[in-house]
């Protein structure tokens, strides 16, 4: 562990409301991180319907109430200020990358923190499991399924998720270990077989890079936390803003409140 | 086990539809039952958001979309006919407790689908944990605590809990074997020491009966399906349909579903 990954949480974001602007990967080891999602208050049932109805891949940690820059998953943080980086969206398309959305922000704005699989990562380390894109320095790959969400509302599209090549042997403690935390994306949805999922090359996935699959290896597939924002901006809101990619909310919550019995 | 308790989910459904009004404990064993809150779509977000931050006492198991009248949970019901009594509340007082709302049914309506502690007593039992409530032919205890709810838009409220006697040394197994069902209200919240919780008399329920201690017995609370019900009357929305106090919405779901790992 390195002197920069030793930081609290809030050492972390008072470096990102100071303008600091990198991934939080690594950043205060063994708190959980978040994915942001920001509606207007009339796209806020949808989103909310959404995650009840998706819970493997959209675990709702805390939604605030409208206009509210503040929640329970950090009493002393700014939602508008507190990330390394945001995106702003309008009617779907990107439209700005800033530091900081204070300008942005207004009365009828919903926030929704969404578990990411960052926590279970460090909980499959610790068991023993070797995480394939950590080992190689990449990003996870994440590929969009046959599968499709349950809609809400204006919402729907495919079950996104993200693969991480698992010794034979030890898919059976990564499934224990994952499923012990459903708020941020549980069990895994699908174990090797990609082709039953329509992923035809595990070689060229939708997001992020190819991990290289070790001999002895099976995939292994989680739901993932972009199958709410893929969602989202094919439905088109007039405005959002979400945290961009990599670039985290830090909260306060240790990853092990999330491990159940 | 007697005829009546084995009927299936579609037939004790269609029983009710039929105008059948019993209490629907120990009907369709081994498949989940439910509590029904049906609110306007001008109440759905507070419903839907005290439901997300109080996912131990409001546990939702589906939320339909507005108007619809069908759920996931039992796709051949009809959630306007298929329960066998009804409760219909006009600015929070109760004005109805009729057997069909299909006359006050409309496109301004969303149902909500609240998980219910039958199928963790199911569990208890199968566990070797006895049930002294079921044992005693009594309604279990319940009572209001002095732990509030997080508050959602107009909802708020304390946490009601119900309570039943275990032997201590089962007390561990009770707690294991229904932490696993976090969908029908989960682990204890609490065991022991009512005092702490705000209750000075167990023989002094809020609701349901009193249940007798046996000698070695200690007292486990666990978060309750009254708790949104009661901050829902509170509230005193125009209009709200539930489903009449023991008389449940019986889904097609098994209740070993809701059994994690």
């Amino acid at each position: 562990m390195t002197a920069t990954a030793a930081r609290t949480p809030a050492d972390a974001r008072a470096r990102y409301r100071a303008g600091l602007a990198v991934p939080s990967s690594g950043e205060a080891p063994g708190h959980t991180q978040a994915n942001l999602v920001v509606l207007p208050r009339e796209w806020a049932w949808d989103m909310l319907l959404f995650g009840q109805r998706n819970p493997r891949p959209v675990p709702l940690l805390d939604v605030t109430d409208p206009g509210s820059c503040r929640t329970v998953l950090a009493p002393d943080a700014d939602l508008r200020t507190d990330l390394p980086r945001y995106r702003v969206w309008r009617d779907g398309e990107l439209a700005d990358e800033p530091t900081d959305v204070t300008e942005l922000w207004n009365d009828d704005l919903v926030a929704f923190l969404i578990g990411c699989s960052f926590s279970f990562e460090t909980a499959l380390l610790e068991a023993g499991v070797p995480v394939r894109n950590i080992e190689q320095g990449r990003n996870v790959s994440m590929y969009r399924t046959n599968r499709a969400c349950r809609p809400a509302g204006r919402l729907s599209g495919p079950l996104v998720v993200s693969m991480r090549p698992v010794p034979a042997s030890l898919v059976p403690t990564a499934v224990q270990v994952t499923a012990r935390m459903p708020q941020v994306h549980g069990a895994p949805v699908h174990v090797g077989a990609p082709g039953a999922l329509g992923i035809a090359d595990l070689g060229r996935p939708d997001f992020g890079d190819p991990v290289e699959i070790e001999d002895g290896d099976v995939p292994v597939f989680w739901a993932c936390g972009v199958t709410p924002q893929a969602a989202l901006m094919a439905s088109r809101p007039p405005f959002a803003i979400t945290h961009a990619p990599g670039h985290m909310f830090v909260t306060d919550v240790p990853d092990a409140v999330h491990r159940q019995l």
